[in-house]
């Protein structure tokens, strides 16, 4: 077919595009024309200001800061998106980072479907691989890591239910990217720890990665929490835990990224 | 710093880019422009034709396709890029999906940084997270996959050195994604079995993913090498093994990506 973006009839379009880490540059070329095109934007706060801002206003809707009434954030926005697909509008679901990597963009998906909309899925970049790539961390290598894990730090590694397997991810022997793990920094390098992660095992923390403002730290599973607390380290950040993270050290010289150079006050 | 593409003096800059899974369109904005912009593209054939149509000829320099002479293909390029950038060239390396994620770019990279050029890196969409997504399928879910592994099929699970470690894979209860895993398919399904993972586990192949002629081929873990074997699916193509690779079924008929719906035929 030669149109990417059919419509059935009055049955509108959603796109579930991702925004990529912040910087309005690693927008996908697709997800800056749709985003022109769009009838109407629904997004939260992840995708970013820089972002946001290249969006005309009349057509942005947050349901992000929804709170209260009946409805939880996410049944709100999934009846949201059925409610102006069905008035014939094209809609960009915006979604930082990628839709489908911790973005509940499954389950939009899979609500549209049940309610006969059609839609499509434009990938972004995910933070968990370009918040290490632009802080000069490859979170692959073929000396030495063959596979890498991204995991949540939501997920509370203490309680008994925890659907987070430090033990297996360790014993990967890959990469460990954590997304939004500052909080729980000090249970999940424990939990590694504990699993026979060596203490000596290098870890970077990727703040506000590709955002004005980011701000790298590096260090230790035996000193990162630390690191963090000295460096005054805050949401929203990334995690990388395995070789790889030591990278950074042996190339930041010559690193030329933009955000890179940013970050050399608080980096030394 | 205003300008993100600075250069020192006349030693040049090598802009490690990812050109994501093939579609020009996921392209991002920032590489849709070094593309204009590079003196030299440094290429092989992951990129696909797709995009590598769009960069004039004159500027583009194949290292894919090397053969024989006293470099190997990896250490010729690591000579080429310090080579012309030393010219003062503004190189852009172009790689599949995302310098990063079994790209090599952290080679290159480090290999740069030891010959004093500077470089930047622009990462790019890794097909293990679009392949999937344009598919319908999720590689996490809040209900079903709380962490996803990456890995690469390159790596033959049979011999006792293998750096891949199917068992704490399997353990992690997460998705596994193998790139390039179209060969070893056999091999590393029997690894998955044996380490205790169900038989009915659902599996997908996305075989050339967003390129034009996409197909995606599903079974479970029990029959997918019948399936691969059924549907003819050749590399380059992706595996996705978790219960988000059902989720396909559930939206197949409302999804509307250009890609998704080329495949209807090979897919019924």
């Amino acid at each position: 077919m030669d149109d990417d973006t059919p419509t059935d009839g009055d049955a509108g379009l959603v796109s579930l595009v991702g925004s990529g880490p912040g910087d309005p540059e690693l927008l996908t070329v697709k997800a800056r024309r749709l985003l022109d095109e769009a009838d109407v934007v629904l997004h939260d706060k992840l995708p970013g200001p820089e972002i946001l801002d290249t969006v005309p206003e009349e057509k942005r809707e947050d349901v992000g800061k929804r709170a209260g009434g009946e409805w939880t954030p996410q049944e709100y926005t999934n009846r949201r998106l059925v409610e102006l697909a069905r008035e014939g509008n094209h809609v960009v679901r915006l979604k930082g980072g990628d839709p489908f990597v911790f973005g509940r963009g499954g389950e939009e998906m899979e609500h549209l479907a049940s309610e006969d909309i059609p839609f499509e899925v434009v990938p972004g970049i995910t933070s968990a691989v370009a918040g290490p790539g632009i802080a000069g961390i490859p979170v692959t290598h073929r000396d030495h890591a063959s596979s890498v894990s991204f995991v949540t730090g939501h997920e509370d590694p203490t309680k008994a239910e925890s659907a987070v397997e430090w033990d297996a991810l360790a014993a990967t022997g890959g990469t460990i990217v954590v997304l939004m793990g500052v909080g729980k920094l000090p249970e999940y390098t424990a939990a590694l720890r504990a699993a026979g992660m060596e203490p000596a095992t290098p870890v970077a923390l990727v703040e506000r990665a590709t955002w004005p403002g980011m701000t790298v730290a590096t260090g230790t599973l035996d000193d990162i929490v630390a690191v963090r607390d000295a460096e005054e380290i805050e949401p929203p950040a990334i995690t990388v835990i395995g070789e790889v993270a030591a990278t950074r050290e042996r190339v930041i010289e010559f690193l030329r990224n933009r955000t890179a150079d940013e970050t050399a006050v608080t980096d030394a």
